[in-house]
């Protein structure tokens, strides 16, 4: 079975990888780009019968820094 | 109007810092994650009437090296 884990800077926190996106984007040419937030997403492969509150312990003892990002898990089939 | 990108290496790809997460989870105690990719997902904030197709011209451009990487986007509202 695969999980999807998305992990993102939480709202307020600088983002300074997605403001250098944004201002790449912007000196490309690339007018109306208002804001860029960039994050992390990890596939994971699990044994059958992983469970989400499993994943969630991945998460807050690895896979995000809890202080400062959140995440979110998908289930997947 | 938002847009969300993934990027994702292609498969067969080396990818080891999905490989140095799965390692870090099985020392852990995790068991049963046979497999871990790490990708980047970016949200855009974009002026209202912007196409698919121009994301998809930023995403050739800029935010995804398509020699070794595949993107995937989801214009929101």
């Amino acid at each position: 079975m695969k999980a999807r884990v998305h992990v993102m800077l939480k709202n307020g926190v600088l983002d300074p990888q997605g403001e250098a996106v944004r201002h790449a984007l912007g000196a490309m040419g690339f007018d109306g780009v208002e804001g860029v937030r960039q994050g992390k997403v990890i596939d994971l492969e699990l044994a059958e019968g992983t469970t989400e509150a499993q994943v969630a312990e991945m998460c807050e003892k690895l896979l995000a820094n809890t202080v400062i990002e959140s995440y979110k898990i998908e289930m997947g089939a």
